[in-house]
């Protein structure tokens, strides 16, 4: 594996349509993320659709949870997911038992830190050491305010970095200097583009040229 | 209807059984909740089974939005739900477009407050007078720290009121007197009750015993 790898994230479509798309392009990303919204529509079928379709592909399931951490990392653990996500502004004794569970089950976890102040950031970088902390600008900010990736960073220390949410040329660079993301995720503009490889190609080579 | 009432939590099985457990006390409670975690499990399939078991009824979707608010919204009212909640933690704009798509729907939203700030829930009571604010201990704060309901009653000025997690004889007096609430979100306590008419049956009595 890279340093660095794109995670497709997959939304607003249907489970089918999202695995065509997957199958263009799964070469050229790391991980593949089944969106909040199919597993909201379509349950943990959409998890389980994909594991029989990508056996050796790293799944991280958009739960976004926050509440109900044992049940809801043991419904996407058995689907096939290899990553689950916490939301980071809930309660921290519940991204204490999604760390748990996943720990156990010798999967991964990343927290999503949508909404989080500075002081929630703080206290999970410090009590998660082996989170993957994503650093995340919603749909709903891009949609209605136009912003784009903000990044206030408190120093991350070394942990895993993930960065979502309207991501293109002009925002990557700074993001890359500033953070070192490991994991970049992108959706609508790879799984809306005429040419879904070409895109991942750009963004792949913004990233390159922003290596240090 | 009742000015107040009791909402049954359906969570943590399948939906055959959830469907067959409300058959039972379809006539005692106001309205039915379909749990996260039967909408992550088994998706929007669940709203739909709910609303042709139970065409009359009104049905709230424990959606738990946090992004995408339109789309969820959409996915939620088209299966058959009447309420869905939004995170209060979250994005302000979240909460702002799950008001506006519940409105144009004619249908009803309600802000869950888990984790809330006293500064995000008086932003929140002063934004959307036509919410359902609903207190709120999860079931990992019940179950793992052993808390129930606790109140930071910040004033609620007549806004619609409902509590939810660990409602029992000992805790429901004071959260009515002080919170007056309309809705009763009660799950377990119900679900996993030898005679759940019975359970019901004696939630209303504590809370007819403590109206004013």
């Amino acid at each position: 594996m890279d340093k660095y790898f794109i995670q497709l994230a997959l939304d607003r479509m249907n489970i089918e349509e999202a695995i065509r798309l997957t199958q263009k392009v799964e070469e050229n990303v790391g991980w593949i993320e089944i969106g909040t919204s199919l597993i909201k529509e379509f349950g943990m079928k959409s998890v389980r659709s994909f594991r029989n379709a990508f056996p050796e592909k790293m799944l991280l399931a958009d739960m976004k949870i926050i509440d109900n951490a044992r049940y809801e990392c043991d419904l996407a653990f058995t689907a096939g997911a290899n990553v689950v996500t916490v939301m980071g502004c809930g309660p921290l004794i519940t991204v204490q038992l999604v760390a748990e569970t996943a720990r156990n089950a010798n999967q991964n976890f990343m927290i999503d830190l949508l909404n989080t102040t500075e002081k929630q950031q703080i206290l999970l970088r410090d009590t998660f050491p082996d989170a993957i902390f994503c650093l995340h600008t919603s749909k709903d900010q891009q949609e209605r305010t136009g912003d784009t990736f903000r990044s206030n960073d408190i120093g991350w220390n070394g942990r895993r970095i993930a960065v979502a949410g309207g991501l293109n040329e002009e925002t990557l660079p700074p993001i890359i200097v500033q953070l070192r993301p490991e994991i970049f995720i992108i959706g609508s503009s790879i799984t809306k583009a005429t040419n879904p490889v070409a895109a991942i190609r750009t963004y792949q080579q913004i990233i390159k040229d922003n290596q240090f």
